[in-house]
């Protein structure tokens, strides 16, 4: 759906900034909680949590993150589905979100509904109270940015550092081709398998998968070592090959890494009770130099912000 | 300073994604805490905190919040003072910001610089540490949003909501003209104001002044009553009139609810005590109908976003 409009009546700015904030939390339902606890007030007031929080800021630009192939209602999902992929990285879970909307005061009302309720199925779904937020005007742009909150699952928070020389990397699911097949856009933020992953003592880093295997291994990679992959491991998806499922981004998978000792079996198994239908695959190794034959992710380039 | 430049060599875009991030982590400095607890993670991590959060998100728009004679500096302080003033609006102290950049490729370096090492300063100087953040590109823009966390500073956070038919209301400092004499990026955001007000039991309701005192007061008047004005009691900004005063926005200053039957004499001394340059205004009083020769705020506008 195109966001925008030539049609002055179906435009945001035919609203006018009362009635659309009224609109909003209607959209948001019971996504929004009332005043102070949600959208209202200067701030809002957010109930006490024991123990570390996490955050994370990720948006959503339009010709950027998504274009008129994409629903309205799936932009609005895939803007908080891409923060809970950072959550679920560190295996945490959200507490609340926030949301800051840049918009041209030609946005159709009818695109920023669907883009809202998108948001609150996906909030209600995942139990996200969408507590504030902001609305800016400026020409030619429609971008939001979410901040999302949350709290540790268990006694850890899984890092990118903590890898070593020797671990085995491991990737959840398939890589590759998310921008054609859609996967973009409709992936599930793995939330449980990060939970579950940062109980498991055996890892000992992870994070997801964003801008591509090859760029982001870069960050969990030990120093004095280098991710020595196995090229027929890659869990490539359907119509993708190994340039790909290396270098195209937006997988939200989660990367990791398992301790040279481990049992990789008993993980195996305890893995397939957990999650019987999510892959699970062993692709290589930190070790000290490149073996031969070995498939070098330094050869490949993911996505570069600010190209 | 023109946040554009026209040379490749001084823009963002020649800098590249992995240097431009090493940068702004210089620029920030101190106010960057070290990764987990800042920059470097698919989240930052919070330390605990103890009773509620508080939550806002505001933005500084090129074009809208600023323009080329706004030095970059002062941008990066307006984008984190202007939160901060929310905060200090429901009695609140900050404890962590993160932030949302959207810029063009052909942002110049120096802009950037400017802008982050004012928005360190700023940060230094509050105490709030800037624990992450995105950068994201998009055409002909320059956008950031900042999300700011806090916490109460005593027993209760005051809202909008909770003043009473006969309730007197104040406000802090001079209203009008701040966008003619530059208040609107040098103002202090009145936290020790705010925190000292919510301390006090007389005071009922509180709110910061931004969009203008007549628009703004819409959210503090109680159903059933009308705000009264007193048009001589306006602290009025030299250059500026009453229209202005109810009107200009961005005064950032706090407006507020004193219970009917206070003490005023004696809350005024403790002011003079703890704020002594600081001006105190008892404007008027939520009354059931407009009083003869009482100036009514429902005749001017505010500012009125989205159109």
């Amino acid at each position: 759906m195109h966001p925008f409009t030539k049609r002055f009546h179906d435009s945001v700015s035919a609203l006018g900034e009362e009635k659309l904030i009224a609109a909003l939390r209607r959209w948001l339902g019971r996504a929004s909680p009332k005043s102070p606890f949600g959208i209202g007030d200067d701030c809002a007031v957010l109930p006490p949590v024991r123990g570390p929080q996490l955050i994370t800021v990720d948006p959503v630009i339009y010709g950027r993150h998504f274009d008129d192939s994409v629903p309205a209602r799936a932009v609005g999902a895939k803007l908080l589905k891409r923060n809970l992929s950072d959550l679920a990285a560190m295996g945490g879970r959200p507490t609340a979100a926030v949301l800051a909307l840049t918009l041209d005061a030609r946005i159709s009302t009818a695109w920023l509904e669907g883009f809202y309720r998108g948001l609150a199925t996906c909030a209600r779904q995942y139990g996200v109270p969408v507590v504030g937020g902001d609305i800016a005007q400026a020409d030619g742009i429609l971008a939001a940015s979410l901040t999302l909150l949350g709290a540790a699952t268990g006694p850890r928070v899984l890092t990118r550092a903590g890898a070593r020389l020797g671990d085995w990397i491991f990737v959840t699911g398939k890589l590759g081709g998310s921008l054609t097949c859609g996967h973009h856009f409709k992936f599930k933020p793995r939330l449980a398998e990060g939970a579950w992953l940062a109980r498991r003592a055996e890892v000992r880093a992870m994070m997801d998968v964003s801008d591509g295997l090859a760029k982001d291994l870069r960050a969990l990679t030990p120093s004095g070592t280098v991710a020595a992959l196995t090229a027929s491991a890659l869990p490539c998806r359907a119509g993708a090959n190994v340039g790909a499922a290396l270098a195209d981004g937006e997988d939200y998978e989660l990367v990791f890494a398992v301790a040279a000792r481990a049992d990789l079996a008993a993980l195996r198994r305890a893995w397939r009770r957990a999650f019987p239908r999510t892959r699970l695959s062993c692709i290589g190794r930190f070790t000290r130099t490149m073996p031969a034959g070995a498939l070098d992710p330094g050869s490949y380039h993911g996505y570069e912000h600010l190209r």
